[in-house]
């Protein structure tokens, strides 16, 4: 009888491989070789599932940010409700995390002028933005009666300076240890917060009336089982 | 009579050609012939300069981060006194600045496990930091009194948002224009100005007397001629 193979778990078996192999060569050094040694399966295999080597690095990536996505969102769903203590996964504070951050700040260099990886960074752009959207509107009171603007504002704040602290934490590391990381994500957050609660409209003098109806909610995007929609414009 | 050559002029004219080429063909992509073809020299007489690829490349990297130096400067010193109004000058928002940034870009993607290189980018760090730096300190009412650390906590900021925004706005340009660029860079200060200024320690109470001492300046570092010295630990 001819033994069954799980085509999905495989792919995915080679785009954990491909995680591994670019955390220890790098991502502009990694070859398909590495990828195939790591998994275990010869270059002949891989190719019956990824075309080129620029496939799997993109599998691995997704799979990166998938994971990181679950972390997020499982710790969201559990006791944890602080922004920072939640957006602090996402920083390379270990080995890692710098591993993957390292992966995507050398894909943005390599993408830049390559179309095709620029539309596909860009989708996953818009999932990352959901989450931390996300991660915003439920772990900030009021928040999510906030104009849409002003989170999307938000949100972009966010993302740009864990992006620089990104790029700081990887070419500068002894200069900005993870403790130096999570304290300027916690400043940052905190001014942010201010200056966005600041612009937040106020409510009608008096109060809501009784039986008025709410102030309407912006629309944010809830996670729809585990993956989190993304944003249709950012 | 032999020629005299002015070996420096044709160092920094390689470097110029080099930072045009790099403009042309992105940072992963440019050779040493497509260096020399820009120069208008061969690669051989390029060789009498820089030993290899590299060596021209940080050359140029050099002068992109000079030449952006060498405007911020005359721009501190001339009528301009709005720091959002500095900075956005370092802003990816034309074409020339987008090479520039997309070129630094590259760079930190490739430099990250590459010791000489990140040795390199560490010192153009410490420039970076000594500018931004000086500009909060001249254009901040009150700023030169804050604690050092204080300063170097409002520096790491601009400069990790600034970051990030350069990988938004290279990898994402539709999302992010020019107007959206300096929008949000200056939401950031604003709000990162009012954060420090609520953490900037009370003057004694009744005012400082008169006759007594000054409070004492934070040691901030000022340009000596063009060039902005480094901070020497950051």
């Amino acid at each position: 009888m001819p033994k069954i193979v799980d085509h999905d778990k495989r792919r995915h078996e080679i785009a954990l491989a491909a995680c591994r192999a670019i955390a220890k060569k790098g991502l502009d050094a990694v070859t398909l070789a590495d990828i195939a040694k790591e998994s275990g399966y010869t270059t002949g295999m891989l190719a019956h599932y990824y075309s080129t080597k620029w496939d799997v690095i993109l599998a691995a990536l997704r799979l990166m940010h998938d994971r990181l996505e679950k972390r997020l969102s499982q710790r969201l769903n559990g006791q944890e409700i602080d922004l920072v203590d939640l957006l602090k996964d996402a920083l390379p504070t270990n080995p890692e995390h710098r591993a993957e951050s390292a992966a995507w700040l050398t894909f943005w260099g390599v993408a830049i002028g390559r179309p095709h990886l620029l539309k596909w960074s860009a989708k996953i752009h818009s999932d990352w933005r959901a989450l931390v959207r996300y991660c915003v509107v439920e772990t900030t009171p009021g928040a999510r009666s906030w104009p849409p603007d002003l989170i999307e504002d938000v949100v972009s704040s966010i993302i740009f300076f864990m992006d620089g602290l990104y790029v700081k934490a990887l070419t500068r590391a002894s200069v900005y240890p993870p403790k130096d990381q999570v304290r300027l994500l916690r400043a940052h957050v905190d001014a942010l917060m201010s200056w966005a609660a600041a612009r937040v409209p106020e409510a009608p003098k008096g109060g809501i009336a009784r039986g008025a109806p709410a102030p309407v909610a912006a629309p944010t995007q809830r996670p729809s089982g585990r993956r989190i929609k993304a944003a249709p414009t950012l």
